[in-house]
């Protein structure tokens, strides 16, 4: 039974207690979003010690790192290093995105060393098995890689079934054309056998599979805009539409269903994509890409993709894929890895902050609470980032003045000029105590 | 004559005439700007060498670096290296903030090296000259600051003005109190000497100085929240009003003035705040520091505060003073200048994108059609840091495949995954051309 199923049916499940453990919500509220799909706890039973982990706008915005080797770059050992990074900087989840060689053992291998939830997405795997030859791709052999990939634990997939084929000529005269890579080898399969989208037309089947290992589907947005040019474009909502009944669909089939957003988009376009989806999709999790908010600064894309991020996970985003610094330019290594994973650390919890998700903002009182007393050590301990934080502070840490060695000031202002300790000093003398 | 003054007058001065050439606006429209007090053209006469750089809502938003030593840290040498750094990398505006020792020295050296108009903050060398004893500051010893300032050439000046004895009592209960430095300053002499703010009740005489050699005033926004917890308050507000009225006798005496804005504010309350700004004080330019949209990320408060900036530069603000990644923790260093104005050169074109500025979106589609083309070099020449992005593809570009070496995908999906090229292949095939 899935999460869906079993919500439907009205029992409380081990992986929804956990969530609402986790989350400091009532189960029955775990329960009602479960019910009605617009959360989802993608947890394949066959991966063994994965985390239950809701995704959802009754819980905190949660984010995705994306991890794996492309054929010029990377190995499975340096991949299981990033995942261990990715995990250890606050990843709530991780795709193995790995294409051309040996997919399934490095999928294995992250899949034993992640307790949290991965997934995938199985077309790469299929055509990597092809050799890269999309004509030929035959739609048996995708849906028995799906199949293969649900056995073997994968906790979601994207799969790019909305894509339909006459959508694609919308998008050809686009700036950037496709830019999703699942998207693109979907649409050339199409135009090239002149056929409709097989993962479209064969949906049951696939459900099927997926309602059996109780594995989360994520709609993929093949025409997600590449650049500002084509955000928001007829392309991309033609292909939303699709994705909005088969979120019915999945939903009547106790599927567990999110759906993938953008993209390139400028931030005044932000919050009218994420009300369009919540709308087309009727609330199930929208899980987007940034998206980034301009195309013109490749080595700070983590930068660029938190901006939109943050508003996204605002005004209706529920899972925030991260953006690393090499995004436009290669695959990320680790360091761009934890850089990315950080950056969209602060867009999830800044973006919870601005929806007044209950308790959200208590980390930032407690941090501010330290900062008033000068306590550094609890400063630290409320930062996203402990050792860094404390490490830079070491760095220029103020030497001793005379016989004491004070830490209630910092190197920006020094002591004299330090404008909390004035205030201290305006607050006592008010009190009557100065 | 100031530029309000010839403004007001229906004069085009040559400062004018550059902005607008440099903007690519009509001179009409700067002269009319400028008129109305919509946008400043801080530029001191005595600042040999200085550029003409508008601010406003009809041009391009601006950034600001804050530079200048501390008491514990930095010098002259490393300082001036830091200007050097920060204009290289596009900073508009530097302010010299330095406290403590021989400020006048450091000022003049920086006033000779920068071709941006630079600000500072009077309060600070007054209190260094001093000794950092607040409450023996002698109002007519720190008009006299302002005046030598403004004969040595300073652009623009920040001056917690409008903060008033009753204001201070407001922000005491506060979580974090007062966190500007020149605000914390002046409420300790106010409340130490039991009289209101001298620059307030002096105004009309620090007016004549600033009038004599145009320099521009930026309004002090002394009571900016120091947390989350502490944004959008009665003391902010109340300080505000004041601003106000101060914006409007600037604007009657001739004199340029902007008005300087928070600080911590969650992102949901950014819009509202720049909005209350710009009716407030009538749409003087808003300056802003971040805002820094979540507490709890030192060490990364340049992501945090460029979310906040670019929601700040789309609903109101015209210039934006950065926020380094040692904010919180100490002097920021070279390449933590660095980094702080690559962030806010994001924010600032991010946000003229998304409000709509004409033009404004050329470089992205210039870059989207270089990343269309796999020109590599295009791309880095419409990158916000050309040599960065260069060397970050570099490090990981793809080796030579068989004979021939391919720029056309990255490693990041290697050829046969590179979603471009597939998508190219479809519009040839669309198109009848494969």
């Amino acid at each position: 039974m899935t999460q869906l199923e079993a919500a439907k049916q009205g029992k409380i499940t081990d992986e929804m207690a956990a969530v609402a453990a986790g989350e400091g919500v009532s189960r029955e509220t775990v329960l009602a979003e479960v019910a009605s799909g617009r959360m989802v706890i993608p947890r394949n039973p066959a991966h063994a010690g994965c985390r239950a982990v809701g995704v959802g706008r009754a819980v905190k915005t949660k984010i995705n790192a994306n991890l794996g080797r492309s054929p010029t770059n990377s190995g499975e050992a340096d991949e299981l290093r990033k995942l261990e990074c990715a995990l250890g900087h606050g990843a709530d989840f991780v795709m193995d995105l790995s294409v051309g060689g040996d997919i399934a053992a490095i999928r294995k291998r992250m899949l034993d060393a992640s307790p949290a939830p991965l997934g995938t997405v199985p077309v790469y795997e299929t055509l990597s098995l092809l050799d890269g030859d999309v004509p030929s791709m035959a739609p048996e052999f995708l849906i028995g890689v799906i199949r293969r990939q649900a056995e073997e634990g994968v906790d979601f997939m994207t799969l790019h079934a909305g894509l339909l084929s006459a959508h694609v000529d919308k998008a050809m005269n686009r700036r950037m054309g496709i830019v999703s890579r699942g998207g693109s080898i979907m649409a050339e399969w199409m135009k090239k056998n002149g056929r409709e989208n097989p993962l479209y037309e064969r949906w049951d089947e696939v459900m099927d599979i997926l309602a059996a290992h109780d594995v989360t589907v994520s709609l993929g947005d093949g025409l997600r805009p590449g650049c500002l040019a084509d955000a928001s474009d007829a392309a991309q909502f033609a292909e939303l539409d699709v994705l909005g009944e088969l979120v019915d669909r999945c939903r009547r089939r106790g599927v567990q269903v999110m759906v993938e957003g953008p993209g390139h988009i400028p931030f005044n376009e932000i919050r009218m994509n994420m009300e369009r989806e919540t709308e087309v999709c009727r609330g199930a999790p929208f899980y987007v890409l940034g998206p980034v908010v301009t195309d013109i600064a490749p080595g700070y894309d983590h930068i660029v993709a938190s901006i939109g991020a943050t508003a996204a996970a605002t005004y209706g985003a529920s899972l925030l894929c991260y953006v690393t610094p090499a995004e436009h330019l290669g695959l990320p290594d680790l360091e761009e890895v934890r850089q990315g994973v950080v950056a969209f650390k602060i867009a999830a919890h800044a973006g919870d902050v601005a929806r007044g998700l209950p308790g959200a903002r208590d980390p930032d009182d407690r941090m501010s609470a330290a900062r008033a007393a000068f306590d550094w050590d609890r400063q630290f301990e409320c930062a996203i980032d402990p050792d860094g934080a404390r490490r830079r502070w070491l760095r220029t840490r103020p030497a001793d003045e005379g016989e004491c060695h004070d830490d209630d000031h910092c190197s920006m202002c020094g002591k004299a000029f330090c404008a909390v300790r004035t205030s201290r000093r305006i607050k006592n003398l008010l009190d009557g105590k100065e």
